[in-house]
């Protein structure tokens, strides 16, 4: 199986989804390996650094992409399976950007207060251990952490003509900002446009659920994935699926409606692996959902709602495309 | 180590966190088992028994307790330790209860739409296999699902001559819905007054993270904890302890400031057990929280932020408390 | 008509809904003249005074009451026709109380950032120009404000046997912090227990709609208001009439669901006044409607709904008790 | 004063702010009059044209423009004062369109209830009386309102590439939805792209606030208008002045967040209209801004914060514009 590399130039970086003139133009069943800047494009690489000093806010989260998937049309579904998400650079960052993040006010939730100072943490990435160090600022602190690489963004274009910001998290995917965007997933998106028009980027070295300061261990990534259409079968909002979890992404404010958008796309779901009754569906997952929260920090917040396969009847969604692309995938590796 | 046995009769339940007489007094240090009935007060018995007919909502969370802690004064910190948490019944029920739960409106989230169909599900417990069984009912599906019991509600007494409904988790704790109150964990409360006057309840055989319909697989339980009280130490907000994690929940609406409580109190938390300054603790715990939802259901939405003991260096909380009271609990089990 | 007048000394105050003995019983049809504390219990007296340093927090919001009324049981409907709110003292105070208000992080919004400074706000009565004056502390700005006295608090005891803090706008009233509030009002309040247990509080010589920094000009106030009971007319929420208004009253968290809460039971209100289909008031309201923010500051927030009675057919509510009681009220004053 | 007369075509009417080529271009002192369709393209006449069947969600809330205002930039206030706002219809249309609106369930608010009945309201216009009549579907009942017309939309391109669809109300405005747009007001709006790039559209006959069924009496309007520009001054959030108040408009969810945005905003504005320090303008707002909440159906919700000129010294903004675009408008009158 052949393998597409793309590195873009910064000049053909994308910052939004939607707006932007293909990348590139691929078939379904497609390999890609494609390279991403970090969300700062790089310019944080010393604690020195200050976002409010080095980094231009309208050029932050650049997208690679995106690409035009031939046969795409509005209803399909896109499943993105990504192969493998690895570091491309020794040393990932992270900040505390003044009004930006979970634990500060911001432009939204606007208070009269002072920003909590603009401070920036470099992680150095350890490739024999697999690990990138935290160094805390204030005292001598320092952990490493294990490398868990995972995608912040990933999205096609929205419907209606809109062009969305590299920073939202909407119904067209984008910046949801979930650990369970990492290798073994696979991604499915409603197609919104001819070409659906997908890209990715926003890498992290690890996140924790929520990316409680905004930023996560923000690094350039090489990620491998496999594109692959299935017509007609468009979820309502993004839905993933690994060897162990079935899983949907709500992405709202407040949290609450991220969470329901979730639940009741995972019951819709369920309505269709199993031919559940919606109620049944509610009944079943209330009592066996996991919930994450994804980001309390973007434009939308996001939530995850998952269920555990292992708990359940074996059933396969799509016509069992994830473990087929598993198979494929293993070709790549 | 002696165990006091506590099974309450139907006038000794306890409908309130406050404003209820103490059941006993006990000194710090004992060991308790104590019979909690289901939320339902055990009327909910074949899927014929509807909430709407069945349930006096007035009688809803039946506590055990209150317990007057010898000693307990506010500012003091309560330890519960919960050695084990048993099934003390062969059957739990749930129920989708007309304008309550999530995915449906509610009193607060009003809306003029009919309510869902009130609907009633029993599970059976198989004890030799350790499992309940969900019957769908508009369909022939049954799923065994393994026994994973938890506590709903666990509080004190709330300050300000405050008296709250079992429903509601707050700052005092209360009815915090996580699967996390189970067998093995430490959950640490703020004492607001003398006596700390604790209570818990609200059995749950199985609960999924959101608690999606509004109640789990409600049943009677029986559960075995060790009381401890550590003067001067209250968290602000509730905080738990088992041998893998360290984790606060927060409880409030909307969602997102549910998280806030329970991130900022884990910051807070940090600067305690590593000596960090706050940006610090914020900066890594962005890296490594895990942040799965408890409830979207209740008086307030409950969500937990916790950290996983491994990633971190070795630290004790509370002069290493939750360790020797799992020594302790051995002696029981 | 005879007027009962009740001055509480301070160990009579009460500073809860709920949870405290009468003090006083009284027969419906009895009018009352209330001398009520300021929500600081007259502790501001100069902008030297610091909230940090001079409020007792567990003694904020004193309520005068409450009161047994005759006849009064669950399900009844209280009414409260409120003759003249009129200031008793000739200063009165505000404060920006850090981390309270609703331009600060604070308990619930929770961050990480230091709080507003702690400033005190005091305002000379001027009772020949019925001014207050605004000083401004950082320039000399001095302004002369109309004053416009209301009740931040008016409410009855919570059901389900809860206390809660007289802070707490709900179901039961409370400090729902409405301009509305205020002398030609007559306020319709569900009955949860025997006698009802209504007090009042909290009076403001003026407060903007939203009470953005969290106090009002809080004030000594002496309040005359007549009190009827009607048997088995229990709103489900707050409802208000004057002259010209039909309003209701919601009170939760996020203000989008305080605000639903308000907009459904004046579509139920207006089934019962014009027997309107639900479609039917849900229609007709969305285009008469206007819909003042109360309060984002308290433990709940608040959102009036209101219609202009000039825009409609003529209608009565409760036999018309509140042109009943406005010419009852004449004789007062 | 030349007016500019616009009477754009089906095909010109634009769905989006930004993404769509000028209608025209105007120099700043333009004075245009403006026709524009009703939010549903004119496609709900009778009350048996039910939304779900006739209005194609791609094509609503047309726009008549957008204008490319010569010398706009980037940093620049766009300055749009409303001369006459006029009914170009003899009727208007409001409906229940199912899973959409302030008392439903939603795409976002997502629950698994089903609809409310799609319903359609037509409203006759009398234009000698000036009313419009409210027919009640399920009874007898016939109300004639006074006719209060007003824009639900008036934008600029957003900043950052973005194209946002005209359903939504953001900082560069859009569909706000609040009756404070009318005659009388001036507007002003950050410019964030060259030529501002503004458009107008979804006239109402009325509105209540808060437009509660998520439609208004909807009906194709002639707009008057006068285009200023303001080079380097432009507000962060959009704000409104008319010969009575300064207002500011936030548009965010929860609710909460919106009316922070504009409280906050108006804190600024009182910043530089009085010389206040941001604690003393908190202070004095607090006591005497009116907040009127806008919409609560939108993609974001609205809400307004007002304050009444009559209360306070006498300002100027913007070099006195307002009354001088006041004075311009009288010759056009």
């Amino acid at each position: 199986m052949d393998v597409v590399e793309v590195v873009p130039t910064f000049e053909q970086y994308a910052f939004t989804f939607g707006g932007v003139a293909p990348l590139r133009r691929i078939a379904p069943g497609t390999a890609l390996r494609l390279w991403s800047d970090d969300a700062f494009c790089g310019a944080l690489r010393s604690t020195k650094d200050l976002a409010s000093e080095k980094v231009d806010l309208r050029f932050v989260n650049p997208q690679t992409g995106p690409f035009y998937v031939e046969g795409a049309e509005p209803g399909d579904a896109l499943a993105l399976h990504f192969v493998a998400v690895e570091p491309a650079r020794d040393w990932g960052a992270s900040a505390a950007i003044p009004f930006f993040g979970g634990l500060t006010s911001t432009d939204r939730v606007a208070t009269l207060q002072d920003p909590l100072p603009d401070t920036t943490w470099i992680y150095e990435l350890d490739r024999a251990r697999n690990t990138v160090t935290f160094a805390a600022q204030h005292s001598d602190l320092r952990i490493d952490l294990p490398v868990e690489p995972m995608l912040g963004t990933v999205g096609v274009a929205p419907p209606g003509g809109e062009v969305r910001s590299s920073l939202v998290p909407e119904r067209f995917g984008g910046n949801m900002d979930t650990p369970q965007m990492r290798a073994g997933t696979t991604c499915f998106l409603g197609v919104n446009v001819e070409g659906a028009l997908f890209s990715i980027g926003d890498g992290h070295y690890r996140q924790g659920e929520g990316e409680a300061c905004g930023t996560a261990v923000e690094g350039a990534m090489t990620t491998t994935l496999i594109v692959e259409l299935i017509k007609g079968a468009a979820p309502a909002w993004p839905r993933l699926e690994d060897d162990t979890h079935w899983m949907t992404v709500g992405s709202s404010r407040p949290l609450e409606d991220a969470w329901r958008i979730a639940q009741v796309e995972l019951v819709r779901w369920f309505g269709q692996l199993y031919g559940l009754h919606a109620m049944d569906a509610y009944q079943l997952l209330s009592q066996i959902t996991q919930a994450p929260i994804a980001n309390v920090v973007d434009a939308n917040y996001s939530a995850v709602v998952k269920a555990r396969k292992s708990l359940l009847p074996r059933a396969t969604a799509y016509g069992g495309l994830h473990d087929e692309l598993r198979s494929r995938a293993a070709s790549l590796l």
